[in-house]
């Protein structure tokens, strides 16, 4: 489909984050064909959209979520850390059956829409079924391995996912990581670098989410998780970090040296009580930070505008400082940090050649009123209510509220409610 | 209008926080005139709503806003708490014409209809304006005044008004209130708590929001604001105060003493940095705690799916424990604690002879999946894109996103846009 949207505000992100009103953007095929102002075309199009005022900007992307982990949502709440993990998520994950993840991934997915993600970097459980569920609806994934344990065939596994996703559909891509440090033996952990370094492939792991995972590794090994990892070599190529809660000093210098980006979750740090990262702190000191969801075990909503209000919330408490991590900066982690921490350089912003990932916002509601300032508007009282379109890949796959894919939500949801039945904790 | 909610899920609030799923509710004129099984009915209905299996709960309680300040939305973030308040806020407030109050307030309510907030405790500047923009909508309200300053006509006023919004309209009802400590001459609140007892009043005032404001009070008086506010009798017959993010013990032992009710604005205090109230030591010791969402330039939503998962986050935080301030708690606070607080008893539960505010919450949505706990859901994953529908005083004012009121909302987005061009900083 060929597609024009016109008579709206544009905020490109291509360079700086501004927004102009006298532009039109012209999708074809799946990629942004033109970005300028109105003139005549050498193609037809099929279908031409009246902005009507309202906001085309990029998707967001979720820069960290275990998706499928829907099934969980809401069924072991407001617990401690430790017996929310041993005695609710673990023995309910280790029943997990990979038919079901399929459709506990489509649920996900449909959330994403909602709320105008257009990108997931995903670490889950049965990869194939979330590469099945994202190509069915036509979402964009980034399917990170989250190899975990001692057991070398898993990185051997581990590799040929990595390799087989790169090449399974233009939607999809992948990257090289594992669970955790803590979750993961010596010999498992050399093994992967070793992969990594074969491919020049950066890596990425959950790291420092809570304190006592930093006290373990330091009386292990005498060295932090970040240390640790990158004394093995795992960051020679550069990669990311999921939570970075309670990182070092010298960590932040190792994640500045090699490249690494942290990918913060403020939701799930904060229901799960694991702290507040050093948003700010990083980002001052020259460090990529891009926002995730996690999963909707510990958010529990699949929400980037809840995210994006979250984290500078937390920023400003942590800080005592009103002023800290401004509404664009949190704008930017969300959408063109995101998409480039998940090698998706592609979809970073709009401009000609870029793979047409867009969202229009609705900014006539009252949350989004008056137009003071819109993309303050978007951050500090934006909801996933204003998202009125979300295209991934050129195709629109969600406006006004209804989804346009080749799956059945009522269905959806009808299924996931009965597969989850087999559950019971 | 008579109308019937049928094949439903209900949460009464009325004893126990559950679900029944085997009931309807009938609502008669401006009341709820029956909740029980299906039987047949001795009037005839208006109309017959079928839940579809969502749920239908009493709508949320904003207990502390300045709807008007919606014109200084995303006018001034970002900034530290006395330049923000010094060059931005004050200067744009002291220009504020009583005729833009009114458009600033419609505004402010299409909002809270569109959060399913059923009622709001304003205090603000020109509240006949409040008062007509909520008489003209059909939202309910209740006027707390905000006196400050050192001249005592403000008092007579206060008295005045006090008694005149009490008896103006069904919809309306007014409360004794003052901005701050800080913010009166000794005079001033003397006299304010000279009314308050004549009328054996409830008090209602901004109290501890930051710490400066705690440490100037007790080097000007030797006392915590609350201290000093109690002693002049202004909470004799208890009140409530909004923030209290900076307690002592002793000012705890007084809010138990004096049933003072705390109203935590958890979005608001992240957004200007004040601090992290400690709303669940207060609950477990047995003061009584609703929410606000503050101002629209202080937040910047009027949304009370934000406050919710807001005020739990930041006490997980706080008390670095994952089962801090469960989400049952929660919709307590937003919904019968508030009415409570409110004076609002008739709206505080559903059960025969309450008033009908009530919202009805659409569960056919991914972030409400699965059911696995749907009070769960709806604090850690709802948001006011669930809303389906908002009763006030048994008339529907929103339904399937469209408002059913008697202003335009497209023509009060313009009005204020262009009103706001006065106000230019």
């Amino acid at each position: 489909m060929n597609i024009r949207f016109y008579n709206g505000l544009i905020c490109s992100m291509a360079k700086k984050i501004e927004i102009t009103s006298d532009e039109e953007i012209w999708v074809k095929e799946n990629k942004i064909a033109y970005l300028g102002p109105a003139k005549s075309s050498d193609f037809k199009f099929d279908r031409e959209i009246d902005l009507k005022g309202n906001l085309l900007m990029p998707g967001f992307k979720n820069a960290h979520a275990h998706s499928a982990m829907t099934f969980l949502r809401s069924k072991a709440d407001d617990l401690p850390l430790m017996d929310w993990l041993n005695y609710k998520i673990f023995p309910m994950e280790a029943k997990l059956k990979s038919e079901h993840v399929y459709y506990f991934s489509l649920l996900a997915i449909l959330e994403y829409l909602t709320s105008g993600i257009t990108a997931v970097m995903d670490m889950y459980f049965f990869q194939d079924e979330m590469v099945k569920a994202s190509i069915d609806v036509g979402f964009r994934s980034v399917i990170v391995s989250g190899t975990c344990g001692e057991d070398l065939n898993c990185v051997k596994k581990m590799e040929q996912d990595y390799l087989k996703f790169n090449k399974i559909h233009e939607l999809i891509s992948a990257l090289i990581g594992f669970h955790a440090e803590y979750s993961n033996s010596n010999e498992m952990l050399k093994c992967i670098s070793q992969v990594a370094q074969k491919h020049k492939a950066p890596v990425f792991t959950h790291n420092s989410e809570s304190k006592r995972e930093v006290d373990d590794c330091i009386k292990k090994s005498g060295m932090t998780p970040t240390e640790y990892l990158n004394s093995l070599g795992l960051f020679d190529f550069g990669g990311g970090c999921f939570h970075c809660v309670h990182l070092s000093e010298n960590d932040f210098e190792i994640f500045k040296q090699k490249g690494i980006a942290a990918i913060s979750c403020p939701g799930s740090n904060c229901k799960l009580a694991s702290g507040i990262a050093p948003v700010s702190d990083m980002l001052n000191f020259g460090i990529k930070v891009a926002l995730g969801t996690d999963g909707p075990a510990s958010n529990n909503a699949l929400d980037m505008f809840r995210e994006m209000f979250t984290v500078t919330a937390l920023q400003k408490i942590r800080n005592a400082d009103a002023a800290s991590l401004d509404a664009i900066k949190v704008l930017e982690m969300a959408t063109k940090f995101g998409a480039r921490v998940m090698g998706l350089e592609d979809c970073d912003s709009l401009a000609p050649g870029k793979l047409a990932d867009l969202i229009v916002i609705d900014l006539q509601q009252p949350n989004m009123q008056p137009l003071n300032n819109v993309l303050k508007n978007l951050v500090y009282s934006g909801s996933k209510q204003n998202v009125k379109l979300t295209m991934i890949n050129g195709r629109i796959l969600y406006e006004n509220g209804v989804f346009n894919v080749s799956v059945d939500p009522e269905k959806i949801y009808k299924t996931v409610n009965e597969m989850n039945s087999y559950y019971k904790n």
